[in-house]
């Protein structure tokens, strides 16, 4: 018996003259690619171009839907009404989707960045906004987020589909949570303890705490980022360990 | 034997807290609601509520494709690259035909609004890059424009239905081309005036020239502005003044 | 001995092509205008005409900053990082000045908009990020905002001039806070209430809160809505009533 | 008897999240900055540490002003009616001078951006825009910007002081026109023959056009491109040739 993982990274992370990463390079590591959508980065034409990369490279395709914050990066959370975000993440879908089934694909699932995934953990109006919009596009989208999170509960209300992510380098509470950005060692910064994270992750669904307790989170789905330094290295690194383990590398859509 | 024409206006072009026109008064005139798509109008939810209306009213709607200028409302030219306006055009129609989906309708027809609207007369590149656009999203989709366009020259050439409007309220030159808005007596000013030329439109394809001449403009649509003060009378007096001549007032998408 | 009071309302809040009202017509009412700088209305060439026409009607300019959020016309809450919303507040201040200067006036004061306006009346850090921003730009510019406010308080402390604003339409609980929007009758809708209103607070620096008991306000300027239906006519007749109480009309800048 | 010339480049020309370059290494390069405004790059944060960075250096900082263009980063021409595209020139100016003036410097220049740097070569109307918008905003303020264009020939008929660029890195028609982009052989690659080039220029106001012609080019500032790869080496080695060659590096606002 064999485990399988997903590994999922932001991409098109770029607008018009930007770009945050070698998105192409990680189109050839990862298995899912949360594309941006317009709203916080993401303009049509590095829509299309990841869109097509994903493509030619097998990558199934999430959109990573936003609040609409371009100056922010999508990272300031912002009080909307939920209707008002309801409607915002149809549009980002529907969007993504139609430049991704020009490009021979489609959208397969929906991952909130930035500031609305930390909001969707805890902020029902916004997670119950968000689950919405998601059914009302296609109720056959899967959800992806975090876990004991709002954005999950409430989609697994609606019996859709949904799958925890786990993250190969931050550091964990043991109440499940991460550690805050705002607070020291919330990162993982050794390789060598990232992978072993992923490897925690893959093969036993649970990670070690800032505390040293272990605490379980049942991931279908590792993330690993895109746009820090050594990024790609690191995604490589925890795809080969991943593999030298026995751990299929496969997207949680085809499971 | 009886003739049938379609009315088309541009609807939903507001943006957040601003509106145009009273929206939701037109769509119980109109035919065809050109829908703006958030480039140069038209946020997510002027859209959802925009394609909500139509689908209430039995409008079919129009994506309103336009540059991304929202601080000139799409209204001046801007020299894009045709792959990169091509990406921006599968971008608006994706995200209003999703919106529209979950509305309970769909997009029907694609018609370019503003500077783009001008420059696909002439501007080969930019008009193959729109029907490029439109027929990678979705061949069966129309395209309105102006007589004797490129825009529609290359659509034909691609065997898509094309449909020709005429402007109830505009003048025209002895060659079929719009008096510019720059110039006097562009437009039509008067009611009775504007309800002869869509009479002469719907029922003879020919209006009078500003030279006196007729002119032949094969319209299966015609146009009736939404934000000139007056536009909902004028719109509702041609409306009635077509169906009191014997017009059936029905979509291009239905005949 | 005779009262003053000064009048301001919200100018220039279009954007492109939408206007929200008869910014012209209110340029003749009120004695200071809080003129949108482009981050939740505002283009330049709105800022610009209404810099001539309030040279031109010697109307006091005051620079209305807000988050960056055209979509949301700046009613929601973005949760910025105290100095990256100091940084906006310094370009929008310095941008309305340059085209205030241009149309031969200046700004002269500071009132944060829309949910800028209500989050620096307890948010500590953003209240100080905006006075702080304003000091860097010029000390002597004046504070505009609700009384009791951590904006007034931090500019105060900061021996800057303040002006506590009375809304002539809007209905104050007894602790001197506005009962807000989501609650029942938070509006004046009866001209002759709004008027009273006025004359309370300019002649007696106080209100009759929503249960009856009187609330010391102690404005020195009367804030008017711009936007709502009648407001020119409402701003009309305050201005009457204020006149015929002999409550003199001036610019808090210029007593 | 030696000679002097200014070393200019673009800076912050990120925006948000996105950078282009090491702007902090070319900050100790350069004499004059080039900083982004807000429309095509360059958010007010990144505009302060832009400010505050060249105040440390001593290095002068220019307005880069734009057409308002994130998605294109202002490289497309955009038809801008000449009025609004003076006001939008006088509101980039003020934002940057204000942002500049609190970190203790202030503007001292402007240079047009990408494609209106091109367009006011030739377009008489939008040229006199924006020298009206400078004039407007400071007639002290140089404008910098390309030889026998018609913004340096409208800016010098109203008295205003003229500075010619060279670029280092660009080769020159024999009419004294840069190879377009879209030629080939636009660009210098050879790190030495960009450092002849700027030897040329500096010392004898000539470079060796494509067609291997001396042209003249009145050169008081020399451009380097901050956003190639190896933008800051080069930089730094045609700062170093100069200083060599005894050339005087300085700002021409100094001399």
């Amino acid at each position: 018996m064999s485990a399988t993982i997903d590994l999922n990274c932001d991409l098109g992370e770029g607008f018009g003259r930007w770009r945050l990463t070698d998105d192409h390079a990680l189109l050839g590591v990862v298995t899912s690619a949360n594309v941006a959508c317009g709203f916080h980065a993401g303009d049509p034409t590095t829509m299309r171009e990841m869109c097509e990369g994903a493509a030619r490279s097998d990558v199934v395709i999430g959109a990573q839907v936003s609040y609409p914050d371009l100056q922010g990066f999508g990272r300031r959370f912002i009080d909307m009404a939920p209707s008002e975000l309801a409607d915002c993440v149809v549009y980002q879908i529907a969007a993504l989707d139609g430049v991704a089934r020009v490009a021979g694909t489609c959208v397969r699932y929906v991952k909130p960045h930035g500031a609305l995934y930390h909001a969707v953990i805890d902020h029902e109006g916004q997670a119950r906004a968000v689950v919405e919009a998601v059914a009302a596009f296609d109720p056959r989208l899967m959800v992806l987020g975090a876990p004991a999170s709002a954005l999950l509960a409430e989609a697994s209300r609606r019996s859709m589909d949904v799958v925890v992510e786990g993250f190969v380098d931050r550091r964990y509470r043991s109440d499940g949570r991460l550690v805050p950005r705002s607070e020291p060692h919330s990162s993982i910064d050794v390789v060598e303890d990232a992978v072993r994270q992923a490897l925690d992750l893959a093969l036993h669904g649970r990670v070690r705490s800032i505390d040293g307790a272990w605490v379980r989170v049942p991931a279908r789905s590792l993330c690993v980022h895109s746009d820090t330094p050594g990024a790609v290295a690191l995604a490589s690194d925890v795809r080969r360990a991943l593999h030298d383990a026995g751990v299929d590398l496969a997207s949680f859509c085809a499971v």
